[in-house]
């Protein structure tokens, strides 16, 4: 299901520079098999370039899986004999940042000549972290943002960002940036995001309920910012089967084609309107032409680190400083 | 409108302590006259009472008038000559805190056994603030809470509150408080209440448009809260006729009965399931039962100030001093 | 299981002022039964006091429980229906220090004459924390010492300490602290530890797997310290049964004599040498004579904060603040 | 006494690129003879590689020897006549890096195609330093590293190492590094190491106590990483008859066969679980398989330099910076 | 033995305020007997003071006790089984600072109207210190210096001091300081109490050969200040006999009176002139007026931190900071 | 006076590579005659190379003149008629580095084979610098030392060196340097000395006081070098006749064989024997054999800038930039 503005609407909009056309992807990795992962994200790039995509958007831990329904063999106080394989399994699956997944990614954004922003499981020594990373038209890598906080389970296979990696990128196509997935209940984290100017704010996940709704509308508003709200649809086929993957505690039965992943992303304008979505019937594409000024009409009313903030009251400290157990240091 | 749980589901649950039922009043003002306000506060009280609401939150401005559609005679630069006169006039309908409407406000609150929230225009010197005053089922004054930012034209006849009034009242049926209207898009003062531990968030507003709904939903979610937003519903003939009260700037030619402030109460739980509302369609009561163990259970995955937070990242400094243009000291 | 001392051996070292004696609880919890919990704790102390005992120690989450092999509904990306009910009913066997629950431990500790250290789950706000409180014998709570990092699972339902609770208590007999779990595997909260001059190092836990041993061993040697490794012995039965309390991917069939915590608790000297112990068979106390001068004759060879440390090369800096995500300050 | 896999194993795990072939040597320096140690150390290599090793790693002050019961003419406060003399033996015992001995080590390595780890005694100015030098299977000396601490009355005869020369190398078989003797107690040396990645983690070591088993066994839990220590094993007549070499203060009387050192050495997996050894029983060589993919599966749970750190709280600085008591500049 | 000078001479003196009596104590400890030790102490500076001496200097180690010919049971490498118990007797001979020893020091200075400086074994955590101790004539601590840098064998039971212990006192009576034994051959240390202003150079030792006498006197004439050489005389019967303690190593027989110390204090001017001493024979007290002119009129031709100095070539910078290998920090 | 050691021991020695015998010739130069001094110190080093000498050193200013006993005509604010005469001669008496005298000084050190160190008053521009020169037994200038510190009156006719000039030669006899006279004085330069590794330790001088015996024993002890402390022995007799020479502010009457330099020099070996001198009796020369073993023998137990420095605390920076008031650039 692609949900994609007349190719009049395009034309007509084509003629304000302000205006941008971004595709959110729906839909799921090939699990444990990075490589193909990859083929299947150029494809997907190369259909949303075809409809004039300009940015296009993945979702969390697009590159390397979302362990969905998985504990990796830990429960509380308990691992099971396979836990330590199954994280082995998992971490294999991941990348290096840089690395030559990474070399791949760029060079699909060169070949279709977009901005891509992607949810990857990256690999630093032996801890994994949520990330996403962007790169431009030219094939540049700009930066990632590894997530600060994961929930609840996720702790088990993640580890936590600090705050050097918060980029707010400024690109000819607005300022970009990304907050992951339940991150983006974190009012302090926002807040830091809006206070770097972001307009076009990415916000890959996993959370594929209704209630998912509300919170990317209300950022919308709250920041004055897009939100593209990027989700896997996942059916239970996208995983190994079990043995090899279980999706534990799965309180239904499961078919092949057993939905295990929803979906739902949108596009919401700073109006807090959708404007594409959200899709909950399968993976898909969704497009939207966004107005960048529409950034400044609804700052006019509401704006949360300008006029309508307090920091005679109300202010945020934020530790950009990368967080390192161990500093080595040469020099005085 | 007044959703109303069935008497048997109420049974139920007052066998469960941690079982609150709450009323939220969506009512106009009578304008200009606030003696005339108060009498229809304690019909409302009263009604709900009967119902067994054990706390009834009114909408912001409830008592002194929310002045909606006015912009006092002024534009940038320029008074009209009856623009003081205008603000006099309002002025007069604001309550001193103490004051003798204080006092009636207490009885109402001891009379009905309730703990009663409302929203009144506080009188200060020459200054008027957007306030809301809290009052507990034994008749005692809880405290208040002063508006920090008016929101646009607002800022016209209301002065900008300090940290001073961020009060959470641990009661008996709960950690009570109150962010005012568009402060409820603010995402470091909603930190700060969340930090004091709220747990029944009232949200007295005058923002009736349905992308109110997205972020009031959020809310519940992101602080793990109830949230009960309560906004009146008025009807041209609410206010004084012209010229002695205009409208300005209404696009659409008004009647009587012409809806110019439309609503939209709600209640929410804390994981975002709407328990009761909204009600766009006309004066009402809403009740709903707040079961408070929901809070602890929609905190397991989410609690913005405990585990999901990273203060050493984001930290948010309060400033809770009394703002004051002068101090008098006579010590060093 | 109750490995104790001849009383000659007690009575020799009665004369010498130096020694003390301290015994190791290996019990299981009264799952969700706090109150009967505390009543056991209050049997066990009576028990090891009548052995002589100066200093108690119980294991990991004593009061408040381990939920073993739980996982509280929650997988990645996931939650049953039921998760926020099971952690609701967890959070309600949790206590509040200080709190009834914390008052009933002093008394246990001064009617008894011992200082008591024992786990407990902590709750503030809406986050729990694992935590280990100490008494002294004349029922004075000392502190606590909230666990830093929960391991893997444990993260669903335990937050972050941070650094404003590791203290070190200078008591009579001898300087008193704890770790727990495995943070005990940290090398920088150990070496921390050793810096405010352990001697008495607790290590309350729930590892109960033969490599603990070594581990414990090591830090005796590498601290000079006594290291007092308490667990606890836990059967199937030892939990509410199914659907009540589900001990999820457990892989042999459990029966109600089933053993789920093997224990493992051992006391070692600074030697490296085991002074009783490992009890990997059942509930019971361990308790053993520890001559303090042991600590001065290890660390003649090896003090990793003294003379042995090469603080030009190696400097860890601890940082002791209260971590909060938000801060009021009512004061210039 | 030589613990070699079986061939068909070896095959196994030949097809696996992660496995790597690992050799502790457990063998007695030549005393007071340089060359004829080198000699026998090229033997030992040339055995080792004929068992498939990639990789050797031999005992602290293997070249140059380890002076054991020596106390070098030096008591407190006091000299005897010959102190002089038997340190200028020792000292000329000792080689230069670079110099002829490396080149014969690095020869060695070469014509064996092994990575090759050993400890020798080092020479610069009229310091000696108790080093770990590291050659790769092309002959290319890596690096060395520099005892930072001597232990007790290694004191009177090693100068102290800086932070300059802690090198982990990343080398086609893993990330190799050594820490030598009881350097591996000082905890916060090990995170250094661990900060920098090491896999394989030699310990050179003099220590042939059985408290020397758990503190190895812990350190390979702690990082996460293989252990191979290699300790020598040596009899009276290893070290020249009395008066040149005096084994001062031995408490039993001592025949030409009377072990002086027991060896102990051990190769360790990253689970705690010992793979060769420990060998307390006479010369040899140990060999096991190393599968890195362990490294990967222990850190999922611990790595406490990644996800298991708190570097909000526990920070290390590590001054990297060769410690000159002389600088001299020429340029500004 | 006790060389003071006519009373005639400290007359003539008398009349010159800049001129200052000063004695050198040349005595033995009671080993393992700080209180008789104390006792000594008070006997000698009631002697010193009864001969006029405004400033009283003890020996290296004259409270504690200097363990001479000890190794402690350590040889490289090994310990005998009573190496732990050797070093805990002596660890209770060492006093803490503060603590009662050092009360009654400042007692004993207070009483007899002296400056007295001494050296003293000190005990933090546990690690133990050669350090020096400074009181004033009233009574007040001053100060203490800690041995940065114990010599060979010393290495084995105290520990290295660091540069936040080098004070110089600006007293009446001269500025006053201390440098332990072969510290005083380290020139840059000697540089850094020069560049403090030293005068009176007090070397509390215990190198009682005749090759420390040059030494002594170049100090005097480089630093242009009064020197100070205070050692302890013993014979072998002012030690607990064998096998109690052991001077290990003693190549000639050793008698109840064997001289095992002989000790050589000496007080030297600061143009290298002998005032008082050496004194090669036994115990006894060294008297010396000191003209602290003699200062200025040897720094005219030679600064060695001022004209004679180049600091465009040669800058020493010393490190004042505490060197901690823990830092623990509750503020930002 | 030349105290030689026998023919035999020399032989002996000679076996010995690590044995060297050096010559310290105490002599006065020809003053105002270059030609006539150069013409004496080849007699002097014939004479040394006769009696097998591998190292001749002459005193300060040994070619050029040392003009003791003058003050050039000039005192504070005045100069006579005759001061820049005076200083013209004395320039002329110098010479140049590279010139005719260095030529003829190569030529002699080639002759006789021998290592030549001499001190010469060398002229650059219109400045004077007191020069020590080094040629090895090829006739090969080695390079220079500059004085860096006049002493007093000295630095009316000469310039003060820089850190460029303060090189240590490591020659097939050891590692060659000098300082000289009361530069030797200077701790910080010393250090620099040593850290470059010198073991001959040359001090051509001109102190001619017994004081200066223990600063040279010093020295040797501090170094762990051998020391070869040259001076001149003059008579008046050596200085042209008043009024072409005066020897300003001699307290006693001088005859022709009034002694104006006792010379006092001296061979100190590591451990602070006296190897040969002091001579105070006339010109002659000493020799000794220097067995360069003593030099590890000696650092076993202090080591200024190895295992007994403390660069942590004590770091000293030496300028070695050539100092140049002007500096011509053509790049940035």
């Amino acid at each position: 299901m692609a949900s994609v503005p007349t190719p009049t609407t395009v034309k007509d909009e084509a003629t304000a520079p302000t205006t941008i056309r971004a595709t959110v992807v729906q839909a799921a990795s090939v699990f444990y098999d990075t490589p193909a992962t990859l083929d299947k994200a150029e494809r997907l790039v190369a259909e949303a370039a075809s409809n004039g995509a300009q940015l296009v958007v993945f979702p969390e831990a697009f590159i390397g899986g979302y362990p969905r329904g998985s504990i990796f063999g830990a429960t509380i106080g308990h691992f099971t004999p396979t836990a330590g394989e199954q994280f082995r399994k998992y971490y294999d699956s991941a990348i290096d940042v840089p690395g030559p997944e990474m070399d791949r990614l760029a060079s699909i954004a060169e070949n279709y000549k977009v901005y891509l922003v992607t949810g990857v499981i990256e690999r630093e020594g032996y801890t994994l972290y949520c990330s996403v990373v962007f790169f431009d038209p030219q094939g540049c890598y700009l930066g990632k943002r590894r997530k600060l906080m994961p929930t609840t389970a996720e702790r088990l296979v993640w580890g936590f960002g600090d705050g050097s990696t918060t980029p707010v990128f400024d690109t000819p196509i607005g300022k970009l940036g990304a907050i992951i997935c339940w991150e983006n209940k974190m009012p302090l984290l926002r807040t830091a995001m809006y206070a770097k100017g972001i307009e076009i704010y990415c916000a890959p996940n996993s959370d594929d309920r209704e209630v998912w709704q509300p919170t990317v509308r209300h950022i919308a508003i709250e920041g004055g910012v897009f939100v593209l709200s990027a989700g896997q649809f996942c059916l239970r086929k996208d995983y190994p089967p079990p043995p090899e993957y279980l999706l534990t505690e799965w309180e239904d039965e499961l078919q092949p084609d057993s939905v295990v992943a929803a979906g739902g992303s949108v596009i919401v304008a700073p109006s807090g309107e959708v404007l594409a979505g959200p899709n909950f019937e399968g993976e898909g594409l969704l497009t939207a032409d966004l107005d960048l000024k529409d950034v400044a009409r609804a700052k006019f009313s509401f704006d949360a680190v300008g006029h309508y903030s307090r920091p005679d009251i109300l202010s945020l400290i934020v530790n950009e400083r990368a967080m390192k157990p161990v500093t080595f240091t040469s020099h005085k």
